[in-house]
């Protein structure tokens, strides 16, 4: 396609992303990137180049990540086996090792390294780092599974301060010692409010809320915070989407201004959503 | 053209732009601005928008302005008739007094407003404020045409270090209170060394060194400033050219890396200089 | 006068001084410099003088200065006559012009150039830079009469905390870039306010307010706020004299603790006035 | 043992350190920590506590750490066998892959948070993180096996500087995003000279060097750099030892005052080392 | 005794202290030192080893002083007799200029070069210099005894920020420039308050409160500020106790948290004091 | 004198004393203050408020004082009598305690109170703080009379830094904890040194350096250090002049511009040496 274009034209859609730029430079913009999201390998290149872009135009951005399909695939290579109570999948003791090897030692390091390699300067940290994400369990029958007590803000603010990106793993710590994975959209969400993020971004690998479920034109663009509350209340919203639905409210009640569920699948959805005046996905706003 | 353009290949552009966008963060720049570039009303409101971009990826620049036609036309207006001895204009006290109304009053409070109005902070000066040009009369029988003795950085150190683009108009002053009118190219060439920019763009409305004068296909693109000097001393350098290429090879004497002799009639040429991979006109470069 | 002062003589008047200095040490205060008391070159001389020790003893000055009588020459000259609605002077495009050229060209540099020699700092602004002065028309009939909407003070703090004397004309601007000629006195108070300025001085080539305006010894040497407003309504205060009055009670209301109508014909009228025990004019305090 | 200490004399102890603390108060020590000195849980818990302990009397530690037995142990679960070429094992992708999620993940990250549990402040990085180890193949048979080839130490100071306790596993990268597995003694190493460290501690299992390798009685407490440069040559040192002691002579050759290569088993062993009169195990020093 | 502790057991002591520094890191502590207590050379060298060491550890530390002994000893010698009217020591001018040169001559400037002799940092001022102490007579017959107006607590704020041991003699003065003679607990208290210090420790050579005067058993270690007002009321505090429970009284309303009335005949008591869980003396807290 | 001066003659002086203050402003002098200057009061009151004048007008302004007439007086008072060795007397260690009380104790906190009665902000210390003065005992037979070691200039930079005007009495002290009595001119002659101070002024009640030593108007007002060296040299200075020009030769050598030897008992000397064109006294100079 780029061949097409004059270098004339290119300043041109420079000048056009001028009063986006000027919008965002300064502010701090979570990005909660995982799913499906993180496997093809193209889009996850666009995104960190997405990343290091907006950080070279003065936006702060903290990228939180999940696990992916990779903690799978290592348990299956190291022979455990998940046990699950009343449907529920319990994290003992050697799972939550796991999940650190995987989430804080496999994908933070590699998101790092793939940030660097496209320009940013990145430090990776997890929920254990400053004691970042405090946590205690969720159910002891469950283990390991954390909730959020407390985010110590300061590792971030840091970190920001200092010029890096931080990239984040969800895992929570007790006083006591112990490790819990935490759920990384919900922890996305706590720490976009405590930062004081102006925008939080949930990269997933769907279109975004879909008025009739099984018809993918039916895509919701933008939608007032009450008015999603309202659909998950009418089951318009279902499944695994009830999740981010919550994520997206708790995290404007905690002063976020704007979320985008955003289409991990768009080439550039990112950069497309901060510095253009078209975004891929839906957004959620704060309805003054 | 644009409406032919999808928000992913706009998206696709700004990436593009990343490595460049990396090479001059936090660079100065210093961009002489002046002649007939400065008539055309939509390639002055496209060099502003250029310069308030290339501050918002963090690239520190420098406008520097000569006087253009306005200084000609306000003579006549004024019924000042100019006086020449041996062919050259002497700049009595009240020619410089309409200098000063037409650099310090017009043109950069002119340009000022218009950066702010793309969304900039700019702040305009002359050389006589924090005395940043200090000057003594080349030759007495040409009145107050000055030559700079002393450049005292700090006060576009200071207005950068505020996060202001400084907008010079040339006028320099020395101990006694009196006031010059100074050329220029010449004064932006010792900024750029004073303050130690990375680069230094000369805006005209030619399109560069012609190898041939009368051939316009002939432009050189990229020159070594040993070569320049060499092309002047041929001969092939001649007319208004040459104390363009002067001030060129003073730059970077002083330490400035790369001076273009930009065709400000290209649309968003400032811009496509740095942050695309072509310019228009003749880049000057220091010969490792 | 001086040749029958002894050193010892001198030392004493400092040291007389010294409670005067101790008490402005690091306030801000504005001087409205304009009318008539620009046009004696030896008042100039002094008034610059007198505003380059007040720094030097460590007070934060900003001098607003007005127009004066070039402004009415420099139209003469170029042929550009006046026109009038209802007996009030319409600014249109071409006069907003040349009112640009002769504030932020002539005047205002020739001021900053005129304190350097003294031994100042100084950097010229007018209210486009940094936007410091936004405005509107304040009855289209009048074109560019501009009425105040708006003071950023920034660029006035800005410069202040690098240690230079700012020097503002007062020409204001709006967000789609029209330029507007606005009341000096009205700017300075408005500034005065903004910036926390612990007094404001307005200097003029008139003794103060006098009890009758008839005879030059009923001069009234100290006055409240709310005395001055009497007056104003009972006619006391009459002519030329209504809008400075007007603005003494609005830099008070806006916090400035006292403003002095100083009469600028008197030597050094700028200095006894801050560091000596008495001033030449009327001082309108806030009553406690 | 403490009961029959009145707190007179444990505050008589106290006072004794005094002089240690002045000395090292504001100086970095980098301690490397690894190998069988990681597994006694009882030593852990007393390294911890020592080095929060020397952090709250003003020293900058930094805690650089190996991998250890967990590294062998995760490559069994996961079914991996090391591969040897001519007697060296053979590190590749997947091999450097377990490496990430063990070093970085499970080993920093558990430090992390036992610091944490002490009251320590702690942030774990990697040789990735803000590209702190930069690394090439050390040879292509090899695979990912790193040599060092710059050490960018701004992370380190940064978070020094920020009050973190920085724990590093020596994962190493290139500009291309490879990751490579480094000698942790020999980055501990570079990196004490590179962040102008002190003291360098590295922790082990043994008792130091031997002037008889037979007679554990023949512990060398005190050796000049030169000397032990001549031990070596001599093969009076042999076995393991050589690259410990190499790591000792290159830490002193990039400015490093002192090297200790000390017993971990002794019971609070760095405490001793930096706060008493007495260490555990061999202390070379720069000979002036 | 310490030849019997073996560098393990010193460490081990040094790692129980941990929990206490890390309390009071950072925190400010204010320790009043006089009387009896000045005049042990052995104890007097403890305390400030005590001191230095708190100060190493983070602590800031303010030392208060009195005049102990030295005072009358002074007088005595220069042939200085005291009158009293009504049973009270008249201070006139010759009385308060011998308090002078004890007090800020004498005992502070030999406090702090012990303090230095011992690795500590310390500058002494009087509660004249920066006008720290500015005091008015408490009764006209009594001359120059002072009641404290006001505390500038700047000096004291800025020694500190300087890394100096503030040590205070409690000498006030007017604006008139006279001196006065302070009663150091209650300067102490006062200061405690002014600079919001954690702790205050009031060095006396007695046990502390006793339940029964007679009975040197009935030490009453710990106690809330509300027992201890009413144990005043009930006559159980009596004598040289009143006043000394009175400052705990009115550092606590202040806002510090506890005082402690240490008993500095006990080796190291300071030190104990703060660093580990036992104290000499009568703590008196804040009832929460 | 002053009532026949009008307001406008007040800042007619003012203004001529721009010069010098635009010379001095942020330059540092060191005044030495001491001898028989300090006896009369109203002398006294005057340098005290000239050193606040020079303060408010941006000088940075160290005072070292000696001891003059008070020592005697007090060693008199009680009852010590002055022992001598081969004619020079011997400061045994109750000598040096009441030095140490009179200087440090009396002298410099009446200086301090005095400078803050006039406006300034003084903190008082000694060689002792901030161990300032290091020092030895000049010949063991004279006892604690010191020769400087080292001059610490830290706690003067750093009360400088806070604003204060340090007010310096000249004990030295070792590291063992002597006190030692320091030569007063000699003290300040090497702080001078030390600080970087532009100017020294020797306050004494004398002329200044006469030619002819019994013809009191044989004043040498200008001498360069080289001819003041040769005058010694010649026997033209003697007695207790030595020295005085000693101490201004060693000032020079170590970077000082100007000392001046400043006749006391002209009122307002100092601000007539510094702030006008004229001095009272001898001023030595370095010959460039």
């Amino acid at each position: 396609m780029d061949k097409f274009l004059s270098n004339a034209e290119r300043a041109e859609v420079l000048t056009q992303a001028l009063p986006y730029i000027q919008q965002y430079n300064g502010k701090i913009i979570v990005i909660k990137y995982g799913g499906n999201a993180m496997i093809n390998d193209t889009l996850k290149q666009q995104v960190m180049e997405d990343i290091v872009l907006l950080t070279l135009v003065g936006v702060k951005v903290v990228l939180v990540h999940g696990g992916g399909p990779e903690m799978t695939e290592t348990m299956k290579k190291m022979g455990k086996e998940s046990q699950f109570i009343g449907g529920l999948r319990v994290t003992d003791a050697e799972t939550v090792d796991i999940a650190q090897m995987v989430l804080a030692g496999k994908i933070n390091k590699t998101l790092v390294n793939l940030l660097q390699t496209k320009g940013g300067r990145a430090i990776g940290i997890s929920g254990m780092d400053g004691r970042l994400i405090e946590a205690k369990a969720k159910d002891p029958e469950l283990g390991f599974v954390g909730e959020i007590t407390h985010i110590n803000v300061q590792p971030i603010v840091d970190l920001l301060d200092k010029g890096y990106i931080p990239v984040v793993s969800t895992l929570g710590c007790d006083r006591e010692g112990n490790v819990y994975n935490i759920n990384g959209d919900t922890a996305a969400a706590r720490i976009a409010g405590a930062v004081g993020a102006e925008r939080m971004i949930m990269m997933t690998d769907i279109s975004g809320i879909l008025k009739d479920r099984d018809d993918p034109d039916s895509l919701i663009q933008r939608i007032s915070v009450n008015e999603a509350a309202k659909l998950k209340e009418q089951g318009i919203v279902s499944g695994g989407m009830i999740p981010k639905v919550e994520c997206c409210i708790d995290a404007i009640r905690r002063g976020v201004d704007r979320v985008t569920i955003l289409d991990g699948r768009v080439p550039h959805a990112t950069l497309m959503e901060t510095l253009t005046d078209e975004g891929a996905g839906t957004m959620v706003y704060w309805e003054k």
